[in-house]
């Protein structure tokens, strides 16, 4: 220990933080938006936003494979795609995974943070923003959407930071963005966010469960561990048609195997079905929230 | 945070650990064996010995649920049930919770523990030690074994501190000690362990699926998130005759049913068989790893 | 490190904080005033109040002798003394030291605290408290004085908490209770009190010593570095009739040596003059400081 | 707090260690030599090197006005000076005060560490290193005095890192190097040294101070306390003719005010003589320690 001294103390609550021992520095600076930590700790690279691990790299397939592939597999033909978010690529890199994918269009407020990504998490990303299929946006997710015509997309995928009171992703957690989704995806749409953490914050979790189901008619939650989050993690999908847990597991294995470009570390057709199954206790949240969130009353992260 | 003073730094590697405020010290001693924290943090009561997290108030039913019903539901007719370890009665109490059950025999090897638990946590057993049904033994576990008679019980569950290098939990956790759970398993017995974690020790959770699958005809493994844990936690059955994934659904309903005294908070017949669903990346180590664990050369937690 | 888990983290200003490794724990918990915690650190056993150092067994003897023997050895003939707070004993410890002394009157709120300390800080007080010249009140002190009478003493010591926003002690470092000092002493008395850190709360001690000044027409302000505060720590007397700066080196060696009943471990004839010397910056800050601690007004610590 | 993330963790002993919130990060990497954190904390810019503070912005003046007056006005006409080490370029800033000084030769082994500090470090050097009275040598100490013709200086400053048994100052502080020093310097020369925390590591100075005393006819041990430190700091004279304890003060009043180039913030003649006070229990160890170090048999710091 004597021979460790920098060190990150990332906050889970005000009574509770974990200490990261930082092997080696990459790059710590800020952004116009963010301040930004990427460092080397025991799960190797590793990337902070304003002081909270985004992914590192021994486990950032298992976020990134479980936020893409459910919606991706069970979408029959997913051809064009929006990522808002996402910044490191490796969402991009799960994506350029469907040999049915054509056009990817990705939106990111914050320029310099993907410059820095590309620079530095190649690990991440593995050249994926220069794949010719992808085409990158810096500006604001919610005017992107509110400037794009109406039924563009296959798939849209939320892979944003967490709502916290200042934060620029906060307005993109609410019905009226939902409903703008909504609105640019294909009859037979669907969309994917990531959902803050099932436990630490189940309540907003739940809520945002509860908004992307007012919105679409078919919303599903699910969850998985992620390791350096310290936590499971949660994710919501709406959907205009298809149900990711009506799907037949054998259409879903064959259509693994045919449509699948490249390997996946994580994600196949047995987890697929456990993914959204949760205990007694979260169900019961999931059952009994009924708040959602709104422009006028947003749901907030805790801390 | 100015006004937090009394911390506990948990190390879960020599490289990262977790902060955890004390908001109240209930008890913080030592037994014969181990070193006890019995303190209020943001997870209510919290018991740690020798520094690591074993259970804690908001969320022991998880890890209690997860360690006693899957085993308990399989088997048809669960009567005479032995425990070794599981101090705080929690165990005990989900037991009871099956109205076949008539007999229990719990033994553990730290007398003063047992009496620190009855008189601080009582959340956790909420009486059950009273229980006419509940016989209890200060022995050491393995020692008590050997000296039992063949053919004694229906399920044995093992709710053991973690095989580290000097602790008495050690020898419980290789072949020829499972080999003597085996030899007082009645014909259609079965057993369950605590596996450690499943992802920040792999190997370790891996070598104990291979070690019990060395001595029993079925052995299944599987896992849950334990939010105090930061971790999702490993669990191993070993069976005669029954086997957890080949019960139908709908007898699993069923049984719950009938023979349930009390209320579950986690476990229920969903869960049971999504529990038992890995990533590929886990079902990979498990099914690589071929290490087996003896009295020679037995596993030992990295910290 | 891995298995050192019980810690103190003491505040010193929101941008930094100390770690104590908890040895063993001695007692935790509180008192109708303070919440105490007597420890075992690398300083030995350390009592905490409210999370901040009080003193420890290894270094307690720089703060109490530099406390007292100042003051107590300028004074020509102290035989009558009282100490406000100072409930380790060993205050009294040291004022038992000098031979002149006929009767000690000790006053602490916190009547549980003294029992604490007598039952658990033997090194401090070392039986002090069973001394027939020392007669105990648990009162508050500036009540204590208010109803004494006028000229009663030689020597007041003021052993107090740091006067934060809310400690009880906050209304024993302004104008009108030095005043109620003043009009408590003889017409040659003296008093002294700690005034905080001298480089960590400059301004604090400086307010003490100009506040102290205006009341007495002898101030001297003084430092010692203790290291279990991990600053150098300010006194300030105040005085009616006689200079610590003033009395002669062999007049004071002679002293010592007539009227010392025990050891000193710290203080001698020489290190008495240079206590009140500072460096140039502190002197700047003690001359340039004009504010006066009142009632209406009373200095605080910023933590 | 939770919005800190950024901490430097230094041990000052296995059981204590001090958090830094890092406000910001100026320079963090490495030279061929040693580990380089130059960042900003309560302190201002802080330099720490392996891990350990060296100096701050806030209070590098006492450190090094304490370092270098007391010798040099002590020395009635300082003209050829020798510093090892002091790469911050304070050491230089206070030597190059006395208008006595015509050469001065600054020799540190780390080469890009004075890149550094010239870089980012103004607040320390005020441009010191471009005087054309200094000549700057990146090479090893004890090399550079082996190759170095006799009596060449008037004073010599050690401005090293601690002895840690891997550093490499830790030749730089045994009877065999302080010899050297003693060939190196003119027939009336003086040399000082830092000599490690007065309290944390009384043994080691007071070794250091027996040693010193072995080599020169005067040796003299004085300390102050040095907040970022957070402990008094020890240095040590060794001198062949002039003593710091026996200039008259009205002497040295005159002469500070004669020689002075520049103003000084901490030292002054009342201090210069506080300085060399310590309480009884240092002069006890000073007067009881009879170690030597010696290349053989050399000194360390316990962490």
């Amino acid at each position: 220990m004597e021979g460790k001294w920098r060190w990150i103390i990332e906050w889970l609550t005000p009574e509770d933080a974990h200490l990261w021992h930082i092997k080696k520095i990459i790059f710590q600076g800020e952004t116009e938006f963010q301040k930004v930590d990427i460092i080397e700790t025991r799960f190797g690279k590793h990337l902070l936003l304003d002081g909270k691990t985004q992914s590192t790299e021994k486990d950032e397939y298992i976020y990134h494979e479980a936020l893409v592939h459910p919606i991706m597999f069970t979408h029959p033909d997913p051809r064009k795609i929006l990522i808002l978010g996402g910044g490191e690529g490796a969402t991009l890199r799960e994506v350029l995974k469907h040999k049915t994918v054509t056009h990817i269009t990705m939106v990111d407020i914050d320029k310099k943070l993907i410059e820095l990504c590309q620079q530095y998490l190649y690990e991440w990303h593995r050249g994926s923003f220069q794949d010719p299929k992808v085409k990158l946006k810096f500006t604001d997710g919610r005017r992107f959407l509110e400037e794009e015509e109406d039924s563009q997309y296959d798939v849209i995928i939320l892979d944003l930071t967490d709502p916290t009171r200042d934060s620029p992703s906060a307005r993109l957690y609410t019905k009226e963005f939902y409903t703008l989704v909504f609105k640019t995806l294909k009859d037979d749409g669907m969309m994917v966010t990531q959902a803050t953490s099932v436990r630490y914050t189940t309540d907003v979790f739940a809520t945002l469960y509860k908004t992307i189901k007012t919105v679409f008619p078919i919303a599903r939650a699910y969850g998985v561990f992620v390791p350096a989050f310290l936590s499971d993690w949660g994710f919501v999908i709406g959907s205009k048609k298809y149900d990711p847990l009506q799907i037949d597991r054998n259409v879903l294995k064959k259509r693994i195997e045919a449509r699948l470009n490249g390997e996946l570390k994580y994600y196949d057709e047995d987890l697929h079905y456990a993914l959204f199954i949760f205990g007694k206790d979260i169900k019961e949240v999931l059952k009994k929230t009924h708040r959602v969130s709104t422009d006028n009353d947003p749901v907030y992260m805790p801390i």
